[in-house]
């Protein structure tokens, strides 16, 4: 009794664990990449969508009488087996490897292979039964497998992103109805301009989240298209006629996705372009998350020297040497995600562009850089919301006396007074220190008293009307 | 009498030229901002938008009656003339500038008004009679009035550039068809892979290119949304009631474009994703560009010591030491260009990023950023077309000899011998030098003759079938 | 008599323009490259880079006895026209170009033997007498000509901009002794932090900036590495024995610059480490100017609604309808050349990294890149120089009050009252409104007057020294 | 007995598990970032380095009577033990997080503090004996301690990383020295160049990359430059006089790196300059690595349809169809590394140009990015020493019968024939496929066989001498 089997491949042969269900290529793969220390594990949906890409392979070889339909059968066992993720720790290579994906396809084609083995009751490594390349890749080159199952993975990873962010959008929509009725002055190019309600700003925030649902939807739309029966360059060499067609519409039951077949399977192959789509989508939301985290981090500045209009849920002591120092710690931790995120998509559009001939062999760090931005963005969205956005609160008198006490409100005599002679009124009022008021009717007797309560009620600042 | 005239602002007075439209707060840009040298006039098209813009703000305010109607078709005839482009040399203020685009603004506000003063019967400068704040800039901002005619100039900007780009993707297309009949390698990873159409693999870049047309088509819609009527930060102060439907529909009319108003202003307002996104579509066509070009160089590669299936056509001597080099200089331009608008998306986001509370203030950049990338992206999209696209030409023996020749044809045995047996033949021919048919059929005799026939057929190694 | 003169290379003939000095392979680029618009002469430095290149060969070449003395001292002669301004605009070709240089280096070439020969008293395109590839680039290749004048264009235009550079970073020092003794709060995270003094927050600018001269030395010490000699590839061919060394030496004389020949020529004839280097010190320089002007744009926002400590010139009116505003446009203009610098940073990058084998192709747009880059990077800081920095003056009482008033200076109870003790009355005098004195001496009496007056001086709230 | 303790801030009050040695505010930053899942204690460095400054600072502390020589000693003591890396487990903060690094900086306080109380007798939370801020923390801020402790960890980590890089170009060297007698054709453009050694290929690859260990030098010198003392802003404010350069002192003989005071240090705490250089010369070398790599996957493209000048050693079946076909997958991995890098150097960018005032909040996120950075690169380097350069052999017939074969050969000509006659050879071999021999001295007899023999010496092939 030995605690290895010998397995080999047209390099030689190595011996391989027992206990393992990969096989020769991935032990070539674990010993040859070595690089994040991150394994294709950490992305259990993309061991997933791979299980499901094999089983939709074996159930249209089966049909296709490619495939003996005992192998077939257990193939597919094994692949419900592996996509319930009772085998992830068995999905060891680094998420960045040379190859193109050769080494993740190999390692599910193995593990595939011995976990169907077993249900056929043959030893691990009896490759003779059901081989990795011969059956559960049959039909399949990495260059359709791989991205296939990436973009299934994509996909359904890119659900559970939407709705954390959909409840973040959530969250500042609900902030602008509480702020709904708090007036304060509304800034462009960081100096004082023209007031609104605070409701307005929060609100706006949720409208500026939202949108970013339609971009997300708009790029799972383009990696919904798949090249499975492309096969190594897109010629579906190998393949039996219709077998591409069978084997995507196997692929839309088993993952209930609107998946469909590249109408240009050559293109499709090596076009990366969904890819960049949506790193470009995640991209545009970092961007947007990171203004956002801005403006509450300059709102909630002070408490005494800043704005400080509102107040930001005080999460730890904010110094190890000034007490009682708190610090906008969520919004900074955005922040540096979203310099993640678009770091990231830097990396993918490196990536993209390398890609040379009949395939992008760079598809791996795409992988990563993607998977990782995903879940960086999305526990970023989720920290954002529960630590930070429910419980904001603003301070109501304080914000109000800024605007009463400002120039900003010169803006609204526009109208009546002419542009003119209300920047003369702006600009002694920045001399002097004078309010708007003093100088507009008590000094200069530009307009009656009762002018000004009619244009400057509370209803009038926070949503202005039009009064000539 | 004098060469010039006085303006004044609220900072002071300054001469004018008697001759410029412009007043002093274009003079004051003109000082203030000195960074690349390049003015607004470059780009007619936004001098163009401007114009639009102010039509339609004061044939709104006339109906609305906030504006004497004298004037109001005065400006109106003034802006026609604008944008005809015969005041295009008025436009002067540098591309990269602070303030959010009031320079812009005011610049295009000032030479209306003094247009239209001179179609009034009066002197420039004469503003009483109509004056750039007051008159033309009536019910407007510049953070509603710039960010719109920025919008409604990238539109129109970029149905040239999509009508060039389907142009070279119909190039490559014709390409398809010319080639369709041409045999060659496959190859992935650099490494000789499977045998393919020389037509496909050019058809595959019309396609790749195709796609592009709907991701431009999806950046018009998105900026197709305005905020007129938002006024400074969104909450339409000093804009009549009505103002902003009315305004936008009179837009709608005078540019024939689909602008819709934002159901946000405030968020409209400072809102920059329409342009990340317009830049992230110009960033991902620029990188699927340079995938092209780098393969077009790949393929071209030689003459003697490299792929050279195919023939660029020669545009001028290669070097100024080697005679007879003719190098490809054309896809290599086009690569350049392709990382100047990738390194222009950086700026993008970077600008979409700095944004603060309730503007954008970095607007300038982008805009010099956008107009660049699509001027750049269409003269390279034009250049590979008519210098490079049209004139290649296949050297189609030797690209069947590579095929004949090769190893990869050993592929096409797997669903006859299997991937092991097939390996086998691969290695040892890699090794010796020999060939795939002599080993397989003479020394191994793994397959007869009538069986390799039927298997490596012209129209099978081209476009193949399944044969088991 | 005709206006034009017939060129032939071995591609054909073509009509030249009687007056042009260029010649056909010029001809050419001209029609190839139509990308940016921008023609070489828009950078004098580079124009005069290259004559100093051809002159230093023609030297070299005459006393090595590969080039007629005769012709040589012309070439020389004509040289030193071309380096003097008189010709730049003869330097037609767009920055942007395929073909690694060879177009600029021809069109050097070309307008070199042309002048020579007039002033040999022969006709432009007597070739015979002085030809623009066996005379003029006599030894060279554009491989070694190209980046060897290139180096020394960047060397002597960094000059200049250092130069700039170090007067704003003496501007801000300027401003440090000015505002010495100006009491202001510092600020973390944008929260009140501890006092601090406002002449050594701008002592901190000039600081910042000035380890950038140090980064700009580094820089031209590693361009100052040239390949002159290399040809083609690095080998030499066709180069006598000794002329690498010569004409180094006399473009050493020539230039008066440190310069000095790679010790690798192989990898000096593709490397771009020098010029990645240069990107990133330009990018590191204008990370900070962005970080110095966003800190500027914080401390003059308000007036009245936010921190206000500072007061920006200004330059002119802020908005076109809020009367009075005036904004930081001269930051705000500093901030988006930055992200074009950033932006210009990346296309280096991706141009050095698409390098191949033994020469990278893509060194047009990288020095196109770095030129603009430098160039803006100079106006943006004479602008912040001129327009801003000068002129700041600060709100001292009002940065005073907001130290007294502020609840951070509690941290100067530290060391006497302990951190828990401490953040306990910050804790209360955020929830109450109450200030600090009062809780500590006041109320809680924690520590008497006196002390609190030992601690809470000027001089030490301003320049703290240690008091237990 | 219960299994945790209670431990309280001036947020209020948390129980502990009794085995931690971390505290509350780590607890809290547990709760409060949870974005990586990649914990602090990933970068053992980090952890030690914070444990050397927490040494020296008590150190100094104790000396100047700030501090109780009992506490002190234990504090040091408790240091050396976290230094060894036996508490590494407790070191569990989230990598990206908000605060400025104060979680970081109070895990280690409170590990310290717990450690030295276990020392002194005393149970774990006992903070009156040894507390993480009054003691621990002592005459330090969050802002001096964390990137001292950062750039001294960076210091340490880059010393494994040069040494790495070091022997990856002498692995390269060594290839140079084997390689020094095979003829090969040199490329520029991808096009035909003339010829050269394949050792001096390899040396100017070994050349290339030492150049990046005198960049990584510099970088160290440049992080070598510490704050401690600055305290909260750079004020030393709370610090005993001298303590900044005593703690200096005892820190460089702690760490034995040259550790200097910055001369300014409000400038010093918000500067993140020597970061941006660092990542910049990481991603020089990144951008080299990858064109190192993008030649290899050229020089041994093939096997049959290639230029196939080298072989790179197999390392795993390459294909999960192609049988045989064997990938670069090394060169590949590594430049996907590469992409990464330069992604990352994005990220610091972004988190340098987004420090505002007295600090720059967002070191984590370029702590995260350095780190993660040296570490791929490091395992990036020796993966392509160890698997793929050490292993490459030449092809060395191949590699001379393609230049015997070439058309570039005709350069060497130049001198003897001129460069129009030479063209035109060069032309007629193109277009008929005659050797260049043919056409020069069978047919045109341009030169007689004894000066062809004497010019086409294998000698002056691979290293050419001038002859006319």
């Amino acid at each position: 009794m030995t605690d290895s089997r010998l397995e080999h491949d047209f390099l030689g042969e190595r011996a391989i664990p027992n206990e393992a269900y990969y096989g020769i290529q991935t032990l070539r793969a674990l010993e040859n990449f070595d690089i994040t220390g991150i394994p294709l594990r950490t992305e259990p949906l993309f061991v997933q969508a791979l299980a499901y890409v094999k089983k939709a392979a074996a159930l249209a070889n089966r049909e296709l009488g490619v495939l003996d339909p005992n192998i077939a059968e257990h193939i597919a066992l094994a692949c419900d087996k592996v996509a319930s993720g009772q085998y992830d720790d068995q999905f060891l290579t680094d998420m960045i490897q040379g190859g193109a994906g050769t080494s993740v396809n190999m390692n599910a084609n193995e593990v595939i292979a011995n976990v169907a083995l077993e249900l056929m009751g043959h030893a691990k490594g009896d490759y003779q039964y059901c081989h990795p390349n011969n059956h559960v890749n049959c039909s399949q080159s990495t260059n359709d497998a791989y991205p296939t199952a990436f973009r299934i993975a994509l996909s359904n990873k890119l659900v559970g992103y939407a709705q954390t962010l959909g409840e973040l959008a959530d969250a500042f929509a609900a902030k602008g109805v509480e702020f709904r009725n708090v007036l304060k002055m509304g800034r462009t190019q960081l100096q004082d301009a023209v007031p609104m309600s605070m409701g307005d700003e929060f609100k706006a925030f949720a409208t500026n989240l939202r949108e970013e649902l339609l971009r997300i939807e708009d790029s799972r739309r383009l990696i919904s298209e798949i090249n499975m029966g492309a096969t190594a360059i897109g010629t579906r060499v190998n393949a039996p006629a219709g077998y591409a067609e069978l084997v995507t519409e196997h692929l839309r039951t088993i993952t209930a996705l609107d998946l469909s077949l590249a109408g240009d399977l050559i293109e499709a192959t090596y076009d990366t372009g969904a890819y960049v789509q949506l790193s470009g989508v995640l991209k545009r939301t970092a961007v947007k998350l990171s203004k956002i985290c801005n403006d509450l981090r300059l709102l909630s500045s002070g408490p005494r020297t800043g704005i400080n209009e509102i107040n930001l849920p005080p999460l730890q002591p904010g110094s190890s040497i000034m007490p009682g120092k708190v610090n906008p710690v969520v919004p900074e931790v955005v922040n540096q995600t979203a310099f993640y995120v678009i770091g990231a998509d830097l990396t993918v559009t490196m990536a993209a562009e390398a890609g040379q001939l009949q395939l992008n062999v760079m598809e791996p760090v795409i992988s990563f850089a993607l998977f990782t931005s995903i879940s960086y963005m999305t526990r970023a969205c989720r920290t954002l919301r529960e630590k930070c956005v429910v419980g904001i609160t603003a301070n109501v008198q304080h914000a109000e006396n800024l605007v009463r006490n400002s120039i900003g409100i010169v803006t609204q005599l526009n109208p009546v007074l002419g542009y003119e002679a209300s920047a003369e009124i702006a600009k002694e009022a920045l001399l002097t220190g004078k309010s708007v008021h003093t100088i507009a009717v008590t000094e200069r007797q530009l307009l009656p008293q009762a002018k000004w309560d009619e244009i400057f009620t509370f209803e009038n600042l926070i949503r202005p009307h039009f009064i000539q």
